[in-house]
């Protein structure tokens, strides 16, 4: 840490300042920023001009930037000779039915004492209000100890989040110069368990695509057709179970390309963690691990990749039964990526997969629900190092490199648009609740998240 | 044929009445006896009294016997020293939705001059009320020459046949003494081809299945899981795909037992029917046979054993993509069975092969639609000569023997209830559209028919 950051006094001032930041939190979550409810599009607007205010309110050059959908809120601290960071989040919230599950209104936030300690309680709490505010107090902190600003931040706020983002990617193509920076942090994850601060370091790309398989041009009687008549169920069920052999392991020619095995470091921080998978599976009332052999869970849920039906139909799926040879099936499937592994690449040997199962007079039709492939952060990135020893004296316990399973597209985007990692860094708990009734926030996370962030900026240079 | 039947008059008699005969099936289809919805119930009991009044008008002891749902009509010419044949046939008719696609009301029959020739326009005029009346005309004629009927008939006409006839088998137990005949003539079938009079004398038997496997108690997060916890449409896929190796054939441990090779007589009638497979997968849009090598296609559809996937479901499949691994998939499926399959073994055999197919974790639930043999007809039976005979005199063109790839349980019931055959004999074109709009009845085959049935009427004694 550089001599001249007075870090004890920034945590000093927001310990001591916490009841107004709760109460700033409390204002914001008030705001009903329900981003796919047009009926709200007034709400979401609120929400930006409220965080722009409070960003113009510490010193920033903020401003909100109109998209076709709902505003980005965009702020820059004073350039100076810092490494520029980017600072990630959403201002606007997952709807709220069913209302009649929620204990209290969703918009009328409030702290609540649990048994597992004081929470706020409402919608946005923890996705992704209170964790964009962690940022924000960090801010508002380090100015009042220094009378400045870091320098060098680019703060970059969406409304659109909770609809799938259509804006983002338009805003950092036309933004690109303005918002590049040497890396990236997103507050909207969670922690590891609770109580373990981590960075999410990799995420599993995704390859989704639709099949259909037509036959006869009309659905035909199975009485009159049945052993003649080519059944588009049975194509399409003899080609996806074909796509994986007797040990888990898909079948298309070139998919492991691109790979990794894990590295020394990052398998023993894994191993760290005790992830527990008997124990995973059981809550969801299963007991035995799938997938290839020889592979832990952990290594198969963030570093395998995988092939998954995730949807399929076709015939007489109603009350009773029809003796019915459908014309046509459909299926959904989407495969997770690794490494370096080439979603073009693998969409064409999926598709001569498909087609070589499929006889001369039927047909087959694609059509695609996105391709992108795997995130790795470079965690010789000094950030990186930096980070993880700020989280770790924080939380007291040693911050992990963590994996995900899914993908976080935002990662993706700013790698692919702007050319820079990510640290995906979130004080969210697993059991807040998000995009559900009586959704919360520990009081703790908000407290310690900012506290992170305040030691994260003090260590980065 | 007995010296004593006259024939000829008989015959001519039918000739020279058609125009009186013509309007009796008219104002039988006048009756809208849609035996599906409840709106029609007193027209489906209208239905009844109109036949049975025909019926004791023509000196059958004749009346309408309740069920819990429709009535049955139930006749029955004097005893005497013919071998019994019980007659068949359904009163009530199918719905006539969407009824802006009839040219003309359904309910109002009506003659109608066709390129091919004159046809009797209206709902139930082929399925079976044009059919059913070609038995009563040919009763008629008899009477009328001979001033008395055919001795030893049994007539059975149910109001249920559209609706899944739930009142026959309790019926026919019921009152299996008073039913059972020699063998049942059952009219509610097509001619093979246009012209072609045929007697179908072995109809594939059916099993059908509804399969459901459960994973996680909920949803999954394919992001989260993926890889690691069970999907039940990856199993269920895998279950389906392995019934068939790669030439078609099932893989069920004895699934082939009981399943006859055609017999030389059959094959050569059914060679000389001059199948046209290619045509007949041309007319819905498909090109190659598929199933086992080294089979004719009728042998496909008429003898050979099936596994057919009728539906499936899993997952999501609206609108765009979800990545989720389901709790459960179903799949409805069904065997279509021949020679002696054992419908029970089978069933036990296809079980064993899911739930192995299946993780100690994971839980398959069956639900059964059905489970008929295979129907095979003696027809060493001199009575299936006979009416092949008639019927070819009738109809100046060979009649065949021919099979049905799909099931008509009344001939299942009526072997396993009242331990006789039944023959298939109808005049149905392929065109008749039944339960569709603007079902029609050729005039030719409504004339033909109940002098075909007058010809077998003579033949058998």
């Amino acid at each position: 840490m550089p001599m001249s950051v007075k870090l004890d006094d920034i945590l000093s001032t927001l310990d001591s300042e916490f009841p107004q930041a709760q109460a700033r939190l409390l204002e914001f979550l008030r705001i009903p920023s329900i981003s796919t409810d047009p009926a709200h599009r007034g709400d979401v607007r609120a929400a930006a001009e409220w965080l722009c205010a409070e960003l113009v309110g510490l010193g920033f050059d903020a401003s909100i930037r109109d998209t076709p959908g709902h505003p980005m809120v965009v702020a820059h601290s004073p350039k100076g000779t810092r490494r520029p960071v980017l600072f990630y989040g959403h201002y606007d919230v997952q709807p709220v039915d069913p209302l009649e599950l929620w204990t209290s209104p969703p918009f009328e936030p409030a702290i609540e004492n649990t048994p597992a300690g004081p929470v706020i309680r409402g919608r946005g709490a923890s996705d992704d209000k209170g964790q964009l505010m962690t940022f924000v107090e960090a801010f508002r902190a380090w100015k009042a100890v220094h009378g400045a600003l870091p320098t060098d931040l680019v703060l970059l706020f969406e409304g659109e989040e909770e609809s799938g983002s259509p804006s983002l990617r338009p805003f950092l193509r036309e933004n690109a110069d303005e918002l590049r920076a040497g890396i990236a942090m997103i507050c909207d994850t969670s922690m590891y368990a609770d109580g373990r601060p981590a960075i999410t370091t990799q995420l599993r790309g995704l390859l989704g695509q639709e099949i259909t398989i037509r036959a006869a041009d009309r659905d035909l009687h199975s009485g009159s057709f049945g052993g003649l008549a080519a059944n588009p169920i049975q194509l399409l069920v003899n080609a996806l179970a074909s796509m994986k052999d007797a040990t888990g392991r898909i079948t298309l020619p070139g998919f492991y390309d691109g790979v990794p095995e894990l590295t020394d470091e990052l398998r023993a921080d894994w191993q760290a963690l005790g992830f527990d998978a008997a124990d995973f599976l059981l809550r969801v009332g299963l007991k035995h691990p799938i997938g290839e052999k020889g592979r832990t869970a952990l290594e198969m849920v963030w570093n395998r990749p995988t092939f998954e039906i995730n949807g399929i139909t076709g015939g007489y799926t109603g009350e009773g039964f029809k003796t019915v040879l459908p014309a046509e099936a459909r299926a959904k499937v989407s495969f997770r990526l690794t490494g370096t592994q080439d979603p073009e690449t693998i969409l064409q040997a999926f598709h001569a997969h498909i087609r070589a199962a499929i006889p001369a007079d039927c047909t087959v039709e694609f059509h695609g629900h996105g391709a992108s492939p795997a995130s790795r952060m470079n965690i010789s990135d000094p950030a990186f190092a930096a980070a993880k020893q700020a989280l770790s004296e924080e939380w007291g316990r040693e911050a992990a490199y963590i994996g995900a399973g899914g993908s976080i597209p935002i990662a993706g985007d700013f790698k692919e648009i702007l050319g820079m990692d990510s640290m995906l860094i979130g004080f969210a708990r697993d059991d807040d609740r998000i995009h559900s009734p009586n959704e919360k926030y520990d009081l703790q996370s908000f407290a310690k998240g900012a506290r992170s962030w305040a030691r994260i900026l003090a260590a980065l240079t």
